[in-house]
């Protein structure tokens, strides 16, 4: 059994994991920490664990914390993480961090969108990036995992195969994402006070939103061509979900049959990627409480535009989901253990 | 393995047991059946299930379907079991029933709220009312079960103790449900068309519910005792959960004491039961997606009435998840087994 | 032209206020006031008044505006507006308070259910009661209007013409109530955090909620007879609306026909009251963004239990609209003006 | 007084040229029709309306018609209002239709999108396009006003102004459009049964929308420009509001200074368009309920492409807001009488 820590289990994301950890069968979870809740039981703070788990919320002593785990998960606010890791750390156990901190590798990047010092460059270049179908071979060895942003996991999945094969014009990418609410997670804000999101509709932090520079960065990493895109969130009255619809142009000579064709290349023996084709436009409800991506694609005959979906549970595949999927990858497991959630439809 | 067949996967209810059953390790889904989507792929009809469960639909040939099954579910409109099951179909399989065909024992009842002749009444005789914290044993052998009513199974659940015990007079009970939308069905119908029951709230069926009779017969089985309560049925914007609040009137002499002691007697055993005393009123996002209930109660002193509050999942304890329940003792598995599912409190 | 000030425009209640006195004919707003956001522009706070309303928000000098104003509404956290009021105040202008500081008669019962120590006893003494249909002719002659809770109003105006004329049992009243999230007010909670309270409905203050007392003391001082009631209070995740389901017992003797005469005759010439026996059960939808309350109700024959229901809008009769609705008894105008808002059925 | 009747009154954009109609001071509402309702009272298909608006639907005979009216509003699935106008009702009556059977003046264009037969090229002529703020001086002279499609009154009044200033590359638009489920009206499907797009996004008839000739259309018409753009609808879990981001190039040498400018010159003394600038990008609920286009952009230095937010209440704005802006210009009444509804913020 894998010896399991969560630090941040008291918020979205880390809530997420626990919940996924407690029916893995390959898994022990060895201790949850916070140190605002600390003593707490879980099922106090969560009420719907109750008879389920009870266990109670530890303060946070890293080194400690290190000896009895052999895996740690953090999910925390950006910043937090790279307090806790350095290379003594690492070499007691394996980090899956579920913030910013060591998704990018270029330090003057994360400072100018973070608007935070870094402090540990060190482990930030050992950092392996957790975009699991793009990233196997690395994961599996890897002592630190930066999870991908929610938004990023899903236009990457949905874009990347396009990208690498050379399909579309780099320089005209427009990514619209939308997201349900639960992505801002549990901090109180007047933008998520019920009266005041529901019913509503609206892009926010246009232009500004960190996860651009990473999605950017790691199609420079695939591709090795230097990339500049637009991405848009957007806010959707729902708890779950993300939708991306990218915008872009096909280069000369590229058909339908040859997206087509790539897309299945890449993607047809994923188990956690459903391409959908060019009939099948995917919703969010699709993948509800999973962890899989769908993706579906249009060429418009009329303008020669191409648009790009893909849906992904913001807190699965976007976030929970996929550091388990990553967690299995890191010691030796079949990828979807544990990761059996079945859409919820309804 | 445990073969099982479900007639009327493609409603609501029926497809909510096949997503419980794909992960059920004790189960092989032998059929599922629909004369009306005959041949289709599920994954056609339910696009989320894509990659997870492909097979097709077979239209209902009820006597192979019976030589081939140990069980079949059957989730269909009111009315429609009594067509399939007979004694000689009894014999070949064990059925349970998600209908309200052969949940009231008296014909005349049933007739008189469903406008339905009765048309199998050996078989109704045979039938076991499928509320499973109250029926173990005769559901371990039975040949016929009438799972419950969604409604019936929160109200119950959360009066049956009170009742029993005596504590509380039978000739004041108010039972106010509050259920999400999916309770309707997959059928259309301008009330649970979106604009129309979005940001909305209404009694409906007042004094009408066919819930009703269903809750009475069944106290009246348990307690030896004649009774009329009002149950009025509510609409709710969301899409799962229900919550009863019950008001009554304490009889004389009963204390706080008496009521918290008695609902740990018959509960605090019961794996999918979380009593939470006088101090948690429960929400139906605690149990939503599992198959907990979860009950509370308050006593108001200035009036010395009693207000009771049960939630449910109702697709999950108030339909398909009791039913699976009601399977696992059917064929002597474990009852948990297959019913791990945690609340999704996010 | 009236000269009207809004201390607490920045609320949701205040806002509301706002929002229908702008297009009132017979109002000149004078003055919009907070402490918090002095100096600051209307449609800065709220962007949806751009080009309606930019007027800026001043401090509370009490004195100078009661000089400028020909009535003060007061919409602020219960405790606040006892600050203000005084003989002095009453003397140079009229005050329409929203909170719970002048409703109830009983300074200890305000203490007791509001733990905070009442300041004013004078002009309490002189505070008359705004439930507008019942108290006509004391509210044109008030110089302190104390505005009814939410579920007050719709509890009251739903149950008082049976208990005016000896109905229903007295002892045996539960009232289920129903409302909307901006109940709440616009003061974050994790409760009303968007991801918490969507997709969930509970029970909440069951057997504290402070609107308990005023309902029974209304109905005593309306009918002479004490009283003691249970009233349960339900968040639903909806913007706006109330519904309040109350079940009793019938008299000895009270039919239909009697229920829906007495009905009849103290509604059937209300401008804002619609009742609609016992073939319609309203829905808050039916009187969304208006000043209607909608009333029905269902006897059941089968228990003689009595249903009944009434909705309105939690923010327009529940708050800002009654208390326009007093402004114009005040003040000598038709009852009805500005208060023309047409239900949005969708 | 105008004498207006309301063919369709009974379907969303009916039914709300009737709510705003009936506070209109300046019109006489002569006569509601539909021939599937015929006889019934509108406040027993809309209950909201009871005390309101009590009138009889009547069937309808459109030469009797348009004799008492001065004009009508029809508001019918495409195709039908075709069958109604031609030369003599536009000699005895005005017409503004809220479908697309007028909008389109390419009669090939139409009856390839909407694969209909169009029967009626001579009013199509006549026809004025109803998009208020870009063509007042046509509308005021009108005998037949074609009354914009929702998404298309959106796109266009955010888009034209930069579009007729040649200040974007009209070959590289997108527009991402974002409705509430009022915009697919009261017409059951499975797409919009509440429990299937509550906690839901999608994109849907990608490629395929037929407002996409018609925002093209009208950019021809107004830059005599030929055009092609993608337009990509979602449909959102919330009644009301669109909002269209649409993402483009700037032409070289633009400058942020230039688009500001523009849209000022454009917008600034317009009553119901509200330009935002780059600092606030507008949210559906700042005009839900009210006839406000509000428009924001942002200029992303980085990629150098624009960002452009346009949101409308699709109900007003986009339907039955300007179909009754567009009535009071046909009759030479001020612009905006009728149309004071404030937003509902919550």
């Amino acid at each position: 059994m894998i010896k399991v820590s969560i630090i941040g289990a008291t918020g979205y994301a880390g809530g997420e994991i626990l919940r996924i950890l407690i029916n893995h069968p390959g898994v022990h979870i060895e201790a949850i920490n916070s140190n605002t809740y600390a003593e707490m039981k879980y099922d106090t703070l969560y009420s719907g664990y109750k008879k389920i788990f009870e266990e109670s919320l530890e303060s946070i002593n890293i080194r400690e914390l290190a000896n009895r785990s052999d895996v740690i998960f953090m999910a925390m606010p950006n910043g937090k993480a790279m307090e806790f890791v350095n290379e003594e750390l690492l070499n007691q156990t394996k980090v899956i961090d579920l913030s910013g901190d060591f998704r990018l590798k270029d330090i003057d990047l994360y400072e100018k969108w973070y608007k935070i010092k870094h402090q540990e460059s060190k482990s930030l270049k050992k950092a392996v990036y957790g975009l699991t179908e793009w990233k196997r071979d690395s994961i599996k060895e890897a002592r630190l995992i930066a999870n991908p942003g929610c938004y990023t996991t899903c236009s990457l999945l949905t874009l990347l195969p396009l990208l690498k094969e050379n399909l579309i014009d780099s320089s005209h990418i427009f990514i619209d994402g939308k997201s349900g609410v639960s992505g801002a997670g549990k901090g109180l804000a007047l933008g998520t006070h019920y009266p005041e999101c529901n019913e509503n509709i609206k892009a926010y932090k246009v232009a500004e939103h960190r996860h651009t520079p990473e999605i950017e960065a790691f199609i420079s990493d695939m591709t090795s061509q230097s990339i500049n895109l637009n991405f848009t969130p957007h806010l959707v009255p729902m708890n779950r979900g993300i939708l991306c619809s990218a915008y872009t142009v096909v280069n000369n000579g590229v058909t339908i049959k040859t997206i087509q064709e790539v897309y299945e290349h890449y993607y047809s023996e994923e188990p956690f990627i459903r391409f959908r084709g060019d009939k099948q436009m995917p919703e969010t409800k699709w993948v509800k409480g999973s962890n899989y991506c769908d993706i579906g694609y249009k060429h418009d005959e009329r303008t020669g535009h191409l648009m790009l979906f893909g849906v992904i549970d913001n807190m699965m595949k976007g976030a929970a989901g996929q550091a388990v999927q990553n967690m299995n990858l890191l010691f030796g497991l079949e990828e979807q253990i544990g990761l059996n959630q079945i859409p919820l439809t309804i």
